[in-house]
């Protein structure tokens, strides 16, 4: 009964495999594959290989270099490697072969970061629960493009919308939230897996159902590599303008968007806003030059500077202590700092030195000092740490 | 002045490198170089590989295999290849390094289809302007999820909302566009260049600005893989449930979520439905079952089947010729065929056959034989010449 129909399937995957080989050039192999332990099992079919490495996030770092792990062939071609037991967690891996990167061929699960791509696999349980897409209402996302005339770009950003807004009257608090240099509107939900933690979150009851904002940090982009008229030009961390206080100064154009589009909370009880990195160090200028606007503040290992005369000549930078005492006058409801203890210590102690700003104004906050250093597993957990912190009355 | 901030982004960079080294083994290497002349040079440090060569979509393909290019290694380590001039298009290219299929590290850019990730570029010129991102209004992409009850899940799919349409109180016609198999929910936007096409053609005056659903027609499914709760798995082309009816008998659940949430034309004036070889077959008897609901239809190589024997006992595939009947008593305004002539002969065949039932029928279409065969690139140009000819009052 079903023979022509299957005839002509199978004619259909001839001819798929006929113009487009390439696709169903899959490998039987199957890799990673996550053992019930823990450990996980890598396998790369490569019988003319000569040497074969793996590296990824789980393993040690030093200086500019993160170890690799030598694989083994086997007799039928196969190169196999097989971890300790890990941690749960989201991991990014890349194998080198014949000294040339290379992704897994046998798993499409795939990150870009900045402008390298990388495979991915997750070990289930603990904070890695929150990384996965699980069956909870999920919110939508969205990619929008908002009028910047301060920049005179139209530009891409990314909205998380909760479950349940679509279906509401109501209005909604928001978080902004930033990237760091190399970034853009992607990043978050790329490495930052903000969308499986807010959905999460939010069916947990751990969060209040709540907008997240993922602006495009480098205005000199219009948006990330690739989605802008300027073609697939190769990703960089070396960007103009990127921390001179012109995304700051033009963050009002976002909000406008935002509260135009948007059932928004149009108050500072409604606003949150913070980053990482460079979006760190954005979210201090940004909630300090915004006066009265935002009542919670997050600085995710924030590449912060306190020194005037380190910063540029932006009216965003001027009179500090000044306007510092206006944002401890206007009030607010949170100011969560967050680094690791093996962040660079330059970074680390630009932290400190910015606390201790904060301490001789009077400027409460929350700190913590955590293990890790400058990585996303420490983003991605804070971010699962602060947004329970919002918006509660 | 700048000192102390370069002093930490510095360490910023050594920080980074120092955790996540893999970030910044960025290659030094420009791959692809598209020259003036259309040529295109292809680059890959690897001064330890014995043998690198290169497979791209605009190379010839036979039996099973594309063919590929051996690359010349020189005595700086880095292996070269260059094209012959190549036509305005988007193309997709991996190498092989000894035997192992590898992305190129310089090349940021990737499209995943099925299981496989591939490399892409892009010529400029003529059909291929239409794939790349203009300086024009940019549509909206979201990405949501319906209930669809007669699946019992909550399914994910892509919506492409025109520009202008946040800012209007008008109702918009809507295009319901479904992928092939092995594909999902992202095909279009991915290798379909949907949202370029649909953003250009409006820009241009080509199109009206319709609303753009696609939904996953693997009713197995909830989500593309990685994007459900089933986790990183590892995408297939043997999915269940993809022919046998289901995904057509609860397409309404698609039409009630997309109607009741846009505004949208809620009459077959305003209702047009296309799709790629298995979505062909979707849209064909999606757009008879639904008695008088779609004024436009389109058939992408549709992997098509007339003879109802050949078909799943599904109350969808019954009854065709009256059907057919009611279908042409209804009315429609464009009934739109088109195939490469290099297709696989049995589908091709298939879509002759279906021709025949139709004129036997009397129901009137417009038919295209083009160049090429099953192919992406076949699928984007018919996308757009297809759409200009919609909701033309």
């Amino acid at each position: 009964m079903k023979i022509t129909l299957l005839l002509i399937l199978s004619g259909l995957f001839a001819c798929t495999l006929y113009a487009q080989q390439d696709l169903f050039a899959r490998n039987p192999i199957i890799s990673p594959d996550i053992n019930d332990d823990h450990t996980v099992t890598f396998r790369l079919l490569g019988p003319d290989a000569a040497k074969v490495t793996i590296t990824g996030s789980w393993m040690p770092s030093k200086g500019f270099t993160t170890e690799h792990r030598e694989m083994e062939k086997g007799d039928d071609g196969v190169w196999t490697y097989t971890t300790e037991i890990l941690e749960p967690e989201l991991y990014r891996y890349s194998f080198s072969v014949d000294g040339v990167r290379t992704i897994d061929p046998a798993n499409a699960h795939t990150i870009r970061d900045v402008g390298t791509i990388s495979n991915i696999f997750l070990i289930e349980g603990g904070v890695a629960d929150l990384y996965q897409v699980q069956d909870v209402p999920h919110g939508t996302v969205a990619f929008r493009w908002y009028d910047s005339p301060g920049n005179d770009k139209i530009r891409r950003l990314t909205v998380y919308i909760p479950a349940g807004y679509e279906q509401s009257d109501t209005r909604y608090p928001v978080l902004y939230l930033l990237h760091g240099i190399g970034g853009d509107e992607e990043a978050w939900i790329g490495s930052g897996r903000a969308v499986q933690i807010l959905d999460n979150l939010i069916a947990r009851g751990k969060a209040s159902p709540i907008i997240v904002v993922m602006p495009n940090g480098n205005v000199a982009q219009k948006a990330a590599p690739g989605k802008s008229s300027e073609g697939l030009v190769v990703p960089t961390f070396s960007l103009p303008n990127t921390m001179d206080g012109k995304f700051e100064e033009t963050f009002i154009d976002i909000m406008n968007f935002v509260e135009g589009n948007y059932r928004t909370i149009n108050s500072k009880e409604g606003r949150a806003i913070a980053g990482l990195s460079m979006g760190g160090y954005h979210t201090a200028h940004i909630s300090r030059y915004y006066a009265n606007t935002f009542d919670y503040i997050g600085l995710f290992s924030a590449a912060i500077n306190v020194s005037p005369e380190g910063l540029p000549p932006a009216t965003v930078y001027q009179n500090l202590e000044e306007n510092f005492l206006k944002q401890k006058e206007n009030g607010y409801k949170l100011y969560w700092i967050a680094v690791g203890v093996d962040d660079i210590p330059n970074l680390y102690k630009g932290i400190q030195d910015y606390r201790k700003q904060l301490d001789d104004l009077g400027l409460k906050y929350e700190y913590k000092d955590t293990d890790g250093g400058h990585t996303w597993e420490n983003w991605r957990k804070y971010l699962t740490e602060f947004v329970p912190l919002l918006f509660k009355s």
